[in-house]
């Protein structure tokens, strides 16, 4: 029976400033650190065990999937990196804190770039510090300029469709350290959730999310690890 | 023109204890840590810049690779692990120090072992702790039980022509992050030292050493980053 955990990377510095990060590299704070290595820990714990691991371009889920991995004695699994399971692209919203989105553009209508499945925040403006045109990770990529769930969900979707539910259907066990919205596509995918609910769905950090599918990866089941 | 980049995992508990490590899972040090963050800094001050990145199946030259892809901001580059870089297998060695090898076995044998080229180390006794027959990450793979300098090389360098010069003769630019013996026989085969000299050869802890190949892959140089 295909077996599936993701897990959403440790507290970010962004994360703890509660800053809009999406496609900006920031690191793990030392909590994030801890978050990663608790969750490969409770993993070993619990008995589980991976064939095979996805992740995104984003130091703090390679991170986490590589601080995971070494508390399970695991560094030396098979690792495959993607831009496609990166967080969503937050646009001309990246790098801006509550207050000062409010601030700039109501609260209104931050709850709606926040909370609505398929608008997404505005363009970057021009010359905007935060723009990865010259970051070498994304040579060759058609990097997003902004992105809504929905634009979210249509990159890594395909991604999952090529590369990860061939080998859970070859019988390998998968782990995929990402991001709360690259996860919340997944989730969506795999346990049917509609449109204006999966917008609603917390991922927490650090916390092993176990899927159990049949042989056709529909999900038997979907549990957070620590409530087992 | 192709440039290759090959390094040693930075200082290992056992490096430090002299103890004969082989394929036994050693972590890196505290220095062996700063080691291998030193190295990243150190290429990326220098320009140094990668497509690909090859390593073992032991924690040491992958938390290595890891930490100097971090000092580099390249964590999101493309990795693959094999057993075939691993470190030589020491055999019956395994575990011991230098104190307690040449009392088992007297000085001279122990230089034999350590020095020449084709002699393998004793076969490792039933029941040793050192046993890793057992051990998930070699499921399938024919774990020597013990291997010469020669040895090394046979299983090294057909995993050289097989997945790393295709990819410098396609233009890739590589980081490998290996073991003193792995690292011998590319050094070996890529220079063209003879056997006697070759186990002669020290290769250091976290110091980089650029090969400058032709399309053919003939060494055109070779040095110490450090030193240029």
């Amino acid at each position: 029976m295909p077996k599936l955990v993701l897990i959403r990377h440790g507290q970010s510095a962004w994360n703890l400033e509660n800053r809009f990060t999406g496609w900006w590299d920031v690191d793990l704070t030392e909590q994030g650190v801890q978050e990663a290595a608790a969750a490969g820990t409770l993993m070993k714990e619990k008995g589980l065990d991976f064939d095979l691991c996805f992740t995104s371009f984003q130091s703090r889920a390679i991170k986490t999937l590589h601080l995971a991995l070494e508390a399970m004695g695991r560094l030396w699994l098979p690792e495959e990196k993607s831009w496609k399971l990166n967080e969503r692209h937050y646009g001309g919203l990246t790098g801006l804190n509550k207050a000062e989105t409010a601030a700039l553009h109501g609260d209104e209508q931050v709850k709606v770039w926040r909370r609505s499945f398929d608008v997404p925040p505005p363009l970057p403006e021009a010359g905007s510090p935060w723009d990865l045109a010259r970051d070498a990770r994304y040579r060759g990529v058609a990097i997003p300029q902004t992105e809504s769930l929905k634009d979210t969900i249509a990159r890594v979707l395909p991604y999952w469709e090529e590369r990860i539910a061939p080998e859970l259907k070859a019988g390998k066990r998968v782990l995929i350290a990402a991001h709360g919205n690259s996860l919340r596509a997944l989730v969506k995918h795999l346990s049917g959730i509609p449109d204006d609910e999966i917008v609603n769905l917390e991922i927490p950090t650090g916390q092993p999310i176990v899927y159990e599918l049949d042989d056709a990866l529909n999900a038997l089941d979907r549990y957070y690890l620590s409530e087992r």
